[in-house]
């Protein structure tokens, strides 16, 4: 499969699996081996003041971390969740949602592989950006594990 | 306005202002002046796993206190905005989606209004659990934030 066919059949495989993100209108844009963008549209996603709900940008975040996880595994067989969470908003998001998750640095993700392979279970801290005019506007960090 | 149609009209205006709340499901179900409970079905708001999506759980927890908060305001001029909030994750949610957000205890949301009146803008944190078969499944804590 080629990069944009991942890219659609993970996008197909969310709508598929958590129809919420079909609601949303979430797309998974881009992911070049270290950082995963996913974007959803305002007009799924605002909130009463006309800019995004919290519980969107969160949602976006969270999904953000599962995809970089699922694309990182290949195993589709890995349970995937969600532990914790912390996530601050710094200023309102006017546009498309659009959320970044950066692969961790150096072996972090090697020793999640082997921890998975060989404990059938591992867990990894993710930091998701999402940026609303070149500024950043939240920082979510969550606590994701993996199990056979 | 009695409190069966407080808890429609409120419903009806999620469902208008927020779209993302009505593709969810989600209903205000009851508010009994100390605590306020908030419903969405697990159909439109599963995982890949056939449990709560955490996206899905975070949203109602943070409508919870946003619909608190509007109906002690009595103000829908009031924007309430959420600045930070923590999430964790105990055990999987494998029914109906249910949010518990108590009003806090004591003279808080007396201060908050008062606050609130008089300089336009108030802060506080407010506590929701989510329950699954009487156990605590997810535990939120936000910060929210009125403005005039």
């Amino acid at each position: 499969m080629n990069g944009d066919d991942l890219l659609r059949e993970t996008t197909a495989y969310l709508h598929t699996q958590i129809p919420l993100t079909r609601a949303m209108g979430v797309e998974v844009a881009s992911y070049d081996g270290s950082e995963l963008v996913l974007t959803a549209p305002l007009a799924l996603n605002h909130n009463h003041l006309g800019t995004a709900f919290g519980g969107s940008l969160n949602a976006v975040a969270t999904l953000a971390g599962y995809v970089l996880l699922w694309l990182e595994l290949r195993d589709r067989s890995a349970h995937i969740v969600i532990r914790e969470s912390r996530i601050q908003f710094h200023r309102p998001v006017k546009s498309a949602l659009r959320a970044v998750c950066r692969a961790p640095e150096g072996t972090t993700l090697d020793h999640f592989r082997a921890s998975f392979e060989r404990k059938g279970k591992a867990r990894l801290e993710l930091h998701v950006e999402i940026f609303a005019e070149e500024e950043l506007a939240v920082a979510f960090d969550g606590t994701f594990v993996a199990l056979r």
